[in-house]
């Protein structure tokens, strides 16, 4: 069952609405007073639209952290440098990184793909190679990719949550690494949501006033000089994208088409979103925010995609490491709804306004 | 090393800086841009502090969910008839309730213990009885409870958590039942941050906006009957707090005298936060606050407690339900800490900024 691009897009159905009822109406039977667990109950209803039913839990999780590099880093816009996209894909390969820690933590396995890192990678058996390009081109002096490289990009990322779904999945986070893809990401946002490179841009990993201001003219620029088609996703990702943020909007869409919730991380994962929602605009309902990034653009980018993340922990390291926290509040809303027990099974009272 | 009150003040100490320096340093070494995991990072250097050295995780996790009823009910300021409080105990026993889902989700015991229900209970090997007596007296009519039975409440609180101690325990969460008790803590905190009660009261588990200025009546009633002495604790937890809410102090200050973080609740839990650290103000570095409530009150609780919550997802169940995600938010960060690697054991570069 792989998918073309345009196949998966005529699979995104809308939520079961069935089973949102079914939910909504289980979650004002159960021993509390309703809407008392907030967040969490909204949460649990719309995975069971997503689902189709009411679950029990996630039996398999997955983080899938996308690799790739960045040619406009020449530009100057990041204070590591882009070799430590590569060092920190052999870092996730040995288990040492934070996504690992996390992923553990919540019961996660972790997929680390390379989209397309500088150097390249000898074959490792936790490596899946999807490599489009040693990195992107300088999008300051022209397009990143070309168009077919973004649609192979997308296409790569179906293949591998296709792949995942095959082993086993119940949901999936996505996350990312790539010295100078805040840039990239930046650059998307600006133009999808239609705001200023300046309201959009934010610090990355720690520029200070001077560097950001450097990097809010490289994105103004890499828009001046490629002019993409906000009307056309993959004219946007090809020109001021990355492999990776390509790859990640093509298991968004992978997932939706096979009724799998999908976390998001921080802003790269909603810079993918925005071109994968631009794609197909039913994606959004199988999204979850997974929190708010420090990230300053990372808000306006969710308020467009009429998301609202589940934490705010001031966290801006990527990776999906927001992602598994993520995973693990949807978890937790999953579980309440199946298990906690109803008014009439606990022999509890219900209150004088709802027992009306 | 059963303390008394007295006794446990004088063994809670400041957090051990020695500790708090080393994980300050670690976090600055692993694989991630510094400050990247934004308050993960924070919360790890903290508990780091509280526990005197880096730990790996939590191996035994618990929330303490106190239940007791409020007198004060009689002056209509519910909308769950007061056997909803005896109803959920039994709840909680026999493992329905929306603690007893989110406790098991993230690997914590549920302490239940009854503070002082109204009818009580036959004895049951999960219930812990300490019941001081069958609910408070209606606080608008004079004080709750006697000043002896204040002291009671937090010394069986005291007793309770030094006894899951001896069975293992390395983070606590508090949790809190009692139909009445959001009114309780209003007064509570209206006298102890000298708020009016119209700033601090909320609408508990769902009152309209009648309801609502009639409690804010009740609450205003409760302090004009009462006058109780906002720089006594004990005189304001008598006159118009609640049983449960003296054990949770009591909880509170016996897992700090013993290095053991306290993951704090919703409103209830704050108030008793709020009597805890009257009596200790060192207290407050052991305290973790899970999330911040539907409650509209409990913003200013937190802040006059100086603490930032951890979540924000418009719960207001009260049970020690935040507590749990609380609890698991924190294992995150501690686990990210412990077991992240290093640059140097990862051979990652280091950004230039960091490096100088």
């Amino acid at each position: 069952m792989n998918y073309s691009l345009s196949q998966i897009l005529k699979h995104i159905e809308p939520l079961d609405s069935k089973a949102i009822e079914a939910a909504r109406a289980r979650q004002n039977e159960l021993t509390k007073p309703r809407g008392s667990l907030g967040r969490l109950e909204e949460l649990s209803i719309r995975i069971a639209g997503i689902k189709g039913e009411i679950i029990r839990g996630f039996e398999y999780k997955a983080i899938v952290t996308m690799a790739a590099d960045h040619g406009v880093v020449e530009a100057g816009v990041t204070l590591y440098p882009q070799e430590v996209t590569r060092q920190m894909v052999l870092n996730f390969l040995n288990g040492g990184a934070g996504i690992n820690v996390l992923a553990q933590f919540v019961g996660a396995r972790v997929i680390v793909v390379d989209m397309g890192v500088a150097g390249g990678f000898e074959p490792h058996p936790k490596l899946v190679c999807k490599m489009i390009d040693f990195g992107t081109k300088n999008m300051t002096k022209g397009p990143a990719m070309t168009r077919q490289q973004a649609l192979d990009a997308i296409e790569s990322g179906i293949a591998i949550i296709e792949a995942e779904i095959a082993k086993g999945l119940d949901i999936v986070g996505t996350g990312d690494m790539g010295i100078g893809n805040t840039t990239a990401s930046s650059a998307i946002a600006a133009v999808v949501t239609g705001k200023s490179p300046e309201k959009i841009t934010g610090r990355g990993e720690g520029l200070d006033d001077g560097q950001l201001a450097h990097k809010i003219k490289v994105v103004q620029k890499a828009l001046d000089v490629n002019k993409p088609d906000s009307r056309d996703p993959i004219d946007v990702l090809s020109k001021v994208g990355g492999f990776e943020i390509g790859g990640l909007a093509g298991v968004m869409l992978g997932a939706a088409a096979h009724r799998i919730p999908v976390v998001i991380d921080g802003f790269i994962s909603g810079a993918a979103a925005l071109i994968a929602t631009g794609l197909a605009p039913g994606l959004k309902d199988y999204l979850i925010a997974a929190h708010l990034s420090a990230e300053s653009g990372h808000k306006t980018l969710l308020h467009h995609l009429g998301l609202t993340p589940l934490l705010s922990l001031e966290m801006r390291l990527g990776e999906g490491t927001g992602a598994a926290l993520g995973i693990t509040i949807a978890e937790a809303a999953v579980k309440t709804l199946a298990e906690m027990a109803t008014f009439a099974e606990a022999g509890v009272s219900e209150s004088q306004k709802e027992a009306e």
